[in-house]
This record gives structure tokens, sequence and C-alpha cells, in this order.
């Protein structure tokens, strides 16, 4: 049994409102030190047996399908 | 200048639909190795200055405010 993390955040190009909204919400909230936040999605993935060249494959494959969309969305797989 | 990440998941006994609907999914359109799996949300916060001890506690402050409801989600910071 061994866990994968996948981070899926937006495209440097893509422009991220929620995330803006958390930068001015900080500031205007006394956070003077944030600059700029952008939001994305972690997903934590638990496999069957070790974290295998095959089963991460399997993994990076369900992530392109089911956890990000490639065309706006960048992702990336690490085992914890 | 200096990146913040901050990793928001909902505590471990809170029920997570959205993660079960995933990895149901993931059984049936033939990934088998996926036996759990639960989403959150990751924060990329980036700080003007280096990641000083105060300015640490005032990302911590703005997660806890802004980013996570305390009552059921759990967050941890790291700098990258």
């Amino acid at each position: 049994m061994a866990r994968v993390i996948v981070d899926v955040m937006l495209k440097p190009e893509i422009l991220d409102p929620q995330g803006e909204a958390i930068a001015s919400a900080s500031a205007r909230l006394g956070f003077p030190a944030i600059t700029s936040v952008r939001q994305g999605k972690r997903f934590e993935v638990e496999i069957d047996g070790p974290a295998s060249e095959t089963v991460l494959t399997e993994v990076r494959e369900m992530a392109q399908t089911l956890l990000a969309n490639p065309v706006i969305e960048d992702f990336e797989l690490r085992v914890e």
C-alpha cells in the first residue's frame, strides 16, 4: 500500500479568478505580505501494493483522464 | 520573493463523496490499482521578500481565515 499525491494546477497562462479573489481579499483583510495566489487541486491516491513503474503509469493515465483537464491544467505526481 | 504551498485536506474523519466518486470511476474505467482517493485543495501563495517566521505566521493566519475551514479541514504549509 502506497500513497501517490497528484497536484493539479491551472497552466501559468490561464487566468485564475479564484486565486485573484483570494489575493485581493488577503490585502483587504490585513495580510500585506501576500502578493499573489493560485488555486489548484490536490488528490491523495492510495494504491494497492508498492508504487512500481507500472502502477505509477496507471495513476498518471487516471490523472490525465479523471483528475486534470490537460487543455488548461498541468499535473504532477509524487510518491509519499 | 518566495512561494509557500498551502495544502488543504478534509480531516480524516470527514466523508469525501467527491473522492469516493473518483475512486469508483477509476475502478470502472480500468484502473484497478487505485483503492481510494481523497480530494483537497492546493494553493500557491507568493510572498513579498523571504519566507521569514513573521511572514509564515501571516500566511498561516490567512490560510486559517480564507483558505481552510478549520472545523472540517486540516492544512499544511511548506516553503518551496
